[in-house]
C-alpha cells in the first residue's frame, strides 16, 4: 500500500491528469480551473464535453462574491461541500432552507418539493446572490420561472441537479436561459460535489489572484 | 416548464427508468435497492457495472446497525448526506473528525492527509462500526491497514472515494480483501453521495421490512 500521501501532490497529480480531456475545448486559464476542479470532485472524465460555462459566469460569481453575496443552495450537501475559510472572507452567508419544518408545510401545502419551496420562500433575496443547486431539478425550475416571472436575477446560477426525472430538462432550460449567466452539465449527471466544486474553484480563482 | 413536482413520483420514476440496466446483474432484491439507489444518486448509469456489492455486506450493516453501531465518514458531506431520521432510531452517532484542528496538527506533524489522521485517531473504535468513506483514498488506504495489520475490523466498509490519485487503487485493494465485507465502485468515480446513498439503502431496507 505505497500511495501518494501529501494533499497538495494529490491535487497536481489530478490536475495534471485531466489537463489532456481538456485540450480540445478552446478554454481560458479560468475556465480550464472550474472545468478541472469539477472533473476532479467527479472523478469523471467524462464530465468534459458536457459542462456548459456561460462566458460571463466566472466574472459575475467573483464581482457578486466581492460584494458580499450569500449564496442559496438546494440541499446541505451543497453547503457543506463549499470551502468556508474562504468564503467567510467575502463576508455572505450560506443559506438553505430544505430541512426547515416550515418549509415542509409549505411543500405539502402546494404539492411541491421542499426544494422548490425553499427557492421561492428565498424570492427577492435570491437577485444578485449566487444559486448552487447540487441536488433537485425542481429547485432549479423554480429559479428559472423566478428569473422569468418575477424578474428575481440571481448573479449567476450554478446548476447541477442529478438524476433521470427533469434533471437533463431543468439543465437544458438553464443553458438556454437568456437572463442569467450559469455554470450546468449537460444529461443526468450532477451532484452536490460538482456543484460545490465550481463554486470553490471559483473562489479558489479569487484568492490565487489577490 | 411542466415537470413532475411529487417526491413519491420522483422516486418510483427514476427507479423504472434505472431497472433495465440492472437486469443483467443477478441481483438480488435488497441488491437493487442498493444499486439503484447509488446510480440514482450519480445520474449515471455507467455505475452499474462497476458497483462491488460483497455478499454480506448489507446484512453486515443492517446487524451493526440495530447493534446501534457508530458510523465513521472521512467527511462532512458524507456525514450530511446520511439521512438523520431513519439513523437515529438506531442509537448510534456519525463521527467525522476531518475539521478538527488537532487532526490537523496531527496531519501536519506524520506528513498525512487530515481524512488519513482521522481514521487513524478512530483506532479501535472502528471495530463493528460502519465505515463510509466518500472523498478520500488516503483514508481507505487507513482503515484497509488497520484491519490488517491491527486487527481492526469494521461490520463494514462502504469506500467510494472519488479521483484520479490513489481512488481507483484504494477501492481495488478494498474489493480484494478477505478481512472486512465491502460496497464499492471500480475505478475513478464516487463521491460522497454516492457512499451515501449505499447507507441510506441499506437503512431504507431495514426500514420497510419491519
Amino acid at each position: 500500500m505505497d500511495f501518494i500521501k501529501q494533499p497538495m501532490d494529490i491535487e497536481n497529480r489530478s490536475m495534471e491528469i485531466i489537463a489532456p480531456h481538456l485540450s480540445g475545448l478552446n478554454l481560458t486559464e479560468a475556465e480550464t480551473t472550474v472545468y478541472s476542479r469539477m472533473i476532479h470532485a467527479s472523478g469523471d472524465v467524462d464530465y468534459a464535453p458536457l459542462i456548459r460555462l456561460h462566458p460571463d459566469a466566472i466574472a459575475a460569481a467573483q464581482a457578486a462574491l466581492q460584494k458580499g453575496c450569500n449564496i442559496y443552495t438546494d440541499v446541505e450537501m451543497v453547503r457543506t461541500g463549499i470551502h468556508k475559510a474562504s468564503f467567510n472572507r467575502y463576508g455572505g452567508r450560506i443559506e438553505c432552507r430544505v430541512a426547515d419544518p416550515a418549509i415542509a408545510d409549505m411543500a405539502k401545502a402546494e404539492g411541491i418539493t421542499r426544494s422548490m419551496a425553499a427557492m421561492r420562500s428565498f424570492g427577492r433575496d435570491l437577485a444578485g446572490s449566487i444559486v448552487a443547486i447540487g441536488n433537485a431539478p425542481t429547485a432549479l425550475f423554480e429559479v428559472l420561472r423566478l428569473a422569468e416571472e418575477e424578474n428575481i436575477l440571481p448573479a449567476v446560477i450554478i446548476g447541477i441537479p442529478v438524476g433521470f426525472v427533469g434533471a437533463a430538462d431543468s439543465k437544458k432550460v438553464l443553458a438556454e436561459n437568456k437572463l442569467v449567466p450559469f455554470i450546468t452539465v449537460e444529461g443526468t449527471k450532477g451532484g452536490s460535489p460538482i456543484a460545490a466544486a465550481a463554486v470553490n474553484a471559483i473562489m479558489y480563482l479569487l484568492d490565487n489572484r489577490r
